[in-house]
């Protein structure tokens, strides 16, 4: 016997949530945790963390202890500093007992280990004398070489910690916009975007047997975006944050074979001007959390910089949420782009015919000094872009047809998401295939989405490294993920 | 010249956050948002969605939309029903203009769309007459051979809403833990496991060439364990939700070839205990969120199911937050499961021998017999688990080495959660990978950890897929995630 289901709604809401959780065998606090809630002074504490510096004079010895939880430190005051152990080096791993008192420092807190106070310093992890980090000061490029180190280095560290953040602020804003977090598929037998840069993937065991283990080729996903548009035709407002995966062979300091991707797919949406003031909304809602200083997410990376990059920085998320930004169609960057080149007030290698894509240096001048703010451009030439975008209704200026999309370009970046409009109306979009002489086949499941129940849908991609590499002022991208990955590298 | 760091801080903590972002292009608002902030009674409205279901009498038609976003609809009043386009189905995708009015039927609101009040009924997507959703109560079995449809089936709909806020409600746990949310690799030069179904991946265009891409073999991850413990290193409290890979060829519905790991690595941890307790406090904290009806988090679930699933399903989230989770020794459950098989008060296949494995009827019973409550069993022999497991001091009772590990078995699916302390002593480790016979080299950045600032730490993961399976009470793996792979199985 059953409930009826009205009654087992009733039930359910009766279900005691006053117990509280079991607190027995808790962990203790991080460094984190103690800074956000400080205790009151005078009161014995406990510090585990590794030592970040250390000073060591005839009367006292003064301890750094990091724990990774944030860029602050907690300095230990040991008197006598017979109480430090003998073998301390930068990285040691450690157990601090001592009492947590208002400091005469620079500090507001410290913690003093005497004898009088029961202090006690134990030794949980020695280093090794070669020990890399014990140094500081190493390049990012030699810290790559050795990957099981490298993120202990302060400015690594705070850049995963805010990579953490930005993921957070991310989940949270598309929560807070009704969006659903889903999951398209890494494993896929689609090569739908034709780009070509695709990794195979094979179970070991049946390399030799020429079976397959799915049964037919499968590959690693390059977008996810067709997938998801089958979700959003499902869920409405979906997205998701997927590892991606591109066999690019070009080693540049912008590009990975494996990194993450934010891609979003909203239903009942028929503006280009939907997607750009969503898209704007969302890099701007992280922003103000970098710039509210969320859990130390901004103090974190400025104070582990140089005092120049730090400005550059501030400098740059001053510019993200001063005003509206900018919005012009293709066609208008290529006159504003010519009229410049003609003029000679610029010094381009390309004049940009309509028709041709935007380099790099384009795409950065427009950004950084025509409007010295972030751009959409929008309505691109069709043969620029890919077959499911939206076909426009042809538009005075345009020398060929063009397509409902944007790209948003950000002074010195260059691209940092793409978007489109969906053609949606399956008759339109079997003729763009054709047209394109693509395998119609593989694509069926796709246009079945256009057969039943479509709606106007569209949605946009952006690299989440990208992003990252931008906010966080970084020199290149394989230090804004913990184990990049690209040709001829792939350590441990 | 640039600002002094103090002055580049103080500069950005004025930042003007006061000029609010620009609103004009917005999103309509999907159902979820009109419901969740219901309007003032007789404004008009306008409702984007799909056809849930229709009735057309003489003189009103009844039209119920939905929208994905929740699993409730709308219901439109349609006077007359000549002002209902012809060709509506189930899952015709409409733009419906009305007035948002008090109902007198089951709901509170209902949409009023006249010809007085200027109600107008778009279709925007059309369905063919062959669409399989057009009839409901298909089974399971049977939608996910059509991956492109089936997550429009109510209930595969509000599980994939319920993924997506269960993700959420760990994001938000693990960051007011203080945890850093990280993502290891998914290739990986390292089968660390020994597990051997891995997945292997090749650049497509190398295929042929016998060049390889990384410059060595390179895997899909089966566990990011190794990696996290890096992080770990550096960060103190990690965790991530990366897909990981299994290139099984058992075909089962507890089984999947891609599925999301959560796993959590945390410094300074000593005790089992500690691991157990957090991971308890985990589950019941998405549990009560559950509980609470978080964004419909549990009302969309029993909405969409029959009364007894529904009953099951509340009997079991009171049953995990009712009260502490137990815990016993490996060596204890030997015991308790020989008592019951030679007193005859339960029917096992096998008599377990200390040493063995425990089996899945095993499992299940300790927990829904025995306990009827979920069980953390620790301390396992060794020679069952992996060769990174801290080996404990010998303890009474126990006929051979045990490991400081635990597994979480919950009852009707048995392990949940599976974890432990990590051996942090470089030289028992190595001599325990010397034991095992395996190959050293490929583990040397792994070992290299230990000898620098090693400290005691431990961690668990959990199968993303399995814990959403267990809490929804849905019977196969596959309904859980959008688009399932498994052996002879890669649809699109």
């Amino acid at each position: 016997m059953f409930h009826s289901k009205r009654a087992v709604i009733k039930c359910f809401q009766k279900i005691n949530l006053s117990r509280s959780l079991n607190k027995k065998v808790e962990l203790s606090p991080c460094i984190r945790q103690i800074l956000e809630n400080t205790p009151e002074p005078d009161v014995p504490i406990e510090i585990n963390g590794w030592v970040a510096s250390s000073r060591v004079s005839k009367n006292v010895a003064f301890l750094d202890i990091k724990d990774g939880t944030t860029f602050e430190n907690v300095q230990c005051v040991v008197r006598p500093p017979t109480l430090l152990p003998q073998s301390i080096k930068n990285g040691t791993g450690l157990k601090v007992k001592g009492v947590w008192t208002t400091s005469r420092g620079n500090q507001k807190f410290e913690v003093q280990v005497t004898n009088q106070n029961a202090g006690e310093i134990e030794i949980l992890g020695d280093v090794e004398e070669l020990f890399p980090m014990i140094k500081s000061g190493h390049t990012f490029q030699y810290l790559r070489t050795i990957p099981e180190y490298r993120l202990r280095d302060a400015r690594l560290g705070a850049l995963t910690r805010f990579r953490s953040q930005v993921e957070t602020s991310l989940v949270n804003y598309f929560d807070s916009e009704t969006f659903i977090k889903t999951s398209p598929p890494i494993i896929t037998a689609s090569d739908c975007e034709g780009a070509g840069e695709l990794f195979r993937i094979e179970s070991n065991s049946k390399l030799q047997t020429g079976d397959e283990f799915f049964g037919k080729e499968a590959f690693l996903t390059v977008s996810t975006q067709l997938h998801l548009e089958t979700l959003c035709a499902a869920l409405n407002r979906v997205w998701t944050l997927t590892p991606c995966f591109r066999a690019e062979e070009s080693d540049t300091n912008r590009h990975l074979s494996e990194f993450w991707m934010l891609e979003a797919e909203i239903a009942f949406v028929e503006d280009v001007g939907q997607l750009t003031t969503f898209s704007e909304n969302m890099i701007k809602a992280v922003v103000k959390n970098l710039v509210d200083d969320y859990k130390g997410m901004g103090k974190n990376l400025l104070s582990t910089t140089d005092d120049q990059n730090a400005h550059s920085m501030v400098e740059r998320w001053k510019m993200l949420l001063a005003k509206k930004w900018d919005s012009i169609t293709y066609t208008d960057a290529i006159n504003i782009l010519q009229t410049a080149y003609d003029s000679k007030s610029v010094r381009f290698i390309t004049r940009p015919d309509w028709g041709d894509s935007l380099k790099s240096e384009h795409e950065k001048w427009l950004a950084r000094e025509h409007f010295q703010n972030p751009v959409f451009v929008t309505d691109y030439p069709l043969e620029e872009k890919a077959f499911y975008m939206k076909i426009n209704e042809p538009s005075k200026g345009e020398l060929g047809p063009t397509v409902a999309c944007f790209d948003l370009l950000v002074p010195d970046i260059g691209e940092l998401i793409g978007g489109s409009i969906r053609e949606h109306d399956v008759t339109k979009l079997e003729k763009e295939i054709e047209r394109r002489k693509m395998d119609m086949m593989p694509l069926q499941w796709y246009l079945n989405l256009r057969k039943n129940g479509s709606v106007p849908h569209g949605g946009f991609g952006m690299g989440f490294e990208r992003l990252l590499l931008y906010l966080s002022h970084t020199e290149n991208i394989r230090d804004v993920i913990p184990f990049p990955r690209s040709v001829n590298s792939c350590i441990c």
